[in-house]
């Protein structure tokens, strides 16, 4: 029993400080790296890889709209060149910083809005694995593992895709995710987002907030690293995934 | 006798259209394209690889100071360790987009004032020549011919560099250029810069203002896109060229 | 019989230029200048505040997505209170130009995307009206004739509203406008824009695509500046006008 | 014994917080706030501005470089128009948000690199000057108040000029400001910020990092917001204040 573990990273932007990097990394065994569109700034991101390289995390592209002000939360209607474009360039630059450390670039997860977008419009989900694929076809594109349009996207375009869960989030009883709007849909106790985790590792099954059962394979698992009590949720899943013997495996 | 003959390219941004690349592109034998700090968006980067590669022309990277509103124009003091994430970042991405098209970035030039404070200020060439060299030590760093900081920087760094004189600018006798704010100092003249272009490029020097000739050696020589005269301008330089048995030649 | 006249204007930004700014000032009863958002910035929003009142043409705020890139037409999913702030802002900024010029904002008219976000979402034409309110309860708000959601918002916040017809694009039955993306939904033959002005102006009424009636009162006419024909346009729209009596007048 | 106490408010941009606004804010008397352009964003001056006026505290405009990477801290040369430009349009941003709570700019401060620069150049000041101008005669424009650069370009402009001292900054023997690059010349030690008030308001006179006695005259003392101790500071502040009978007074 295997699974990775991955998290938003580098976040911050100039003197803005978000997230608790320092703290998570040592945690989690994949890291999605924000590219400077919705947060991350140059600095930001050559600080992100190293510290990732440092604990033996893989790296990954975390690209999102060029959207600072709205951290990337924002759907913006953007056409499919366009993004497919905006992903080369993030991409890019994310594998200069990889290279220039002797590192490579593992994955991809666009963020956010883009994100939501994506799993809803197969146009765009394309767009997104075209401008991956471009850059790398050997790059791994992450994405809801519950959704069908991702995952078609990344076969169409001749990429690896690996399904992602969310261990920190509520379930709609059809797979997608409960709205962020709706009080209660991000778990902070870390027993409960510990529980869903092995569910989701060793079950391949998680319990959707009606109590109804949703099966799903994931190959990664999403940490949110904005959640209050990340570390806590990290420590806690850790620890529940040593005593059933789920090993954290990056993603390859 | 060869010279390598480069041009500012890809300058547009959005909506906003710049510069008459697709009538210099057929004239030139490298390109430096702008990353989108100073000009640019991932989409004009696209176009404007693709534009090269189709006329044979070497695609290099124009990283400047993050500045849309001044287009790179304006010094900005910034740290050494900004500068050079903001190379690798600027780099990288335009590194993404060669690679997207089969190709590879084959030299960096810095925009504007960047390159302008960089040859007066050592920590900054050095600086620029670490992030070039930290994406891809097989980088060429094209620098002015005339001025001793950018070429030691390369030194440094390990890079191979390529001395660049300006076909259409104004020299002081020191081998500085003259300042932009004096009238008549970029030549708007085709026979003008093709006679100096000639002057470089097989006589290694060039007359400065007051009379005066300047030594120099010039692996590449500038023309400006932005010169409303830059398509005339290339075509005078190719016909003397042509005339005189200079050829062009890309840099390597 | 009277109508106004209004064009978007002030759309340069740093170097990049757009718009004919220069010879459709002349024409025109009424200016819609970008406030630097989607375009325009603070240079130019002051060198076309000073040209609007030496032509003796009204100045309007023309307040638009946070987005350069994609020049304020892209739809964004912004929260209510975030455009109400964005709204005040840059009606705020170009009233700080109107002022500084002895003059004072007569209307505020939104952009792109915006625009055609609020005909379609009550709770957006409202944040925009408190936005405008907020800054002036004098203010004219701007919209489309044909929707009554940007009207009822406008009298809600006990804003005077001014409907607003296109000289230049082509209508649906329902008085929406046809798709940009159709061939043929913006009107470059002169004759017709002017036909078209003339029939909104005097009848109140104007022809849809089939050859439908459409009735409309509306105060305001747009002709857009970025309309390859802008200029012919304006001069046929003008022409049309006196030899009917129809009286170009501003906003009051 | 009266004097102004002012800090720089409303730093936060997007989902990044900066600053304690909601604990300094009942401490002073005068809140100079972002504009947008090097930090701060529409939503954050509203609230900034709600804020301000719920403790009585007067609002002035904190206009700063267009650099949100920088936050404002980066030297720019930028032209004199350009600033100019810049200044009109972020106060009457700001001005915008002041009549929406029914209330009114009283004090512009410039921010920074901007600031620091402006003490050194004329020009730049002259420009600064009459941006404020054309908004508003009647701002107060706020500088540093051992540099007669700044308080001439407020003369020539007709505007009233109020000298600002540093609660929290070690001076040098001439009245300059220590640069922040040297260890210690920020006080985080409120005993000794205090102290360097009591003595600046009372005795119009501070003890320079030598020991030297430098004479000043200052209408308003500025604390940092970004200081660590900046709530302890200003605690102390107005206990010895208090103690001493020295009067908060805000700008008029």
């Amino acid at each position: 029993m295997q699974i990775d573990l991955n998290c938003d990273m580098g976040e911050s932007f100039g003197i803005y400080q978000a997230g608790v990097d320092e703290e998570l990394m040592p945690l989690i065994s994949s890291a999605n790296i924000a590219c400077g569109f919705h947060s991350g700034d140059p600095q930001s991101i050559d600080r992100t890889v190293a510290l990732a390289l440092k604990h033996g995390v893989a790296i990954g592209a975390h690209p999102g709209h060029l959207d600072l002000r709205g951290f990337g939360r924002r759907p913006i209607q953007v056409l499919p060149d366009e993004i497919e474009a905006d992903v080369i360039y993030q991409v890019g630059a994310l594998a200069g910083f990889a290279r220039s450390h002797g590192a490579e670039l593992v994955h991809v997860k666009v963020h956010g809005a883009l994100y939501n977008q994506a799993v809803q419009e197969p146009e765009l989900s394309k767009a997104i694995a075209r401008g991956i694929a471009r850059v790398d076809r050997d790059l791994v594109m992450v994405g809801l593992a519950t959704s069908p349009v991702m995952r078609e996207a990344a076969k169409v375009e001749g990429l690896r895709f690996a399904g992602e869960a969310f261990a920190d989030r509520v379930y709609n009883p059809d797979g997608t995710l409960q709205s962020r709007r709706i009080a209660g849909s991000v778990l902070t106790d870390a027993e409960q987002a510990a529980r869903q985790s092995l569910s989701i590792a060793r079950d391949h099954m998680l319990t959707a907030y009606d109590g109804s059962q949703v099966e799903l394979t994931a190959e990664t698992l999403c940490l949110h690293g904005d959640n209050p009590s990340a570390v806590e949720n990290a420590l806690a899943i850790r620890r529940v995934f040593e005593e059933a013997g789920v090993e954290l495996r990056r993603l390859t």
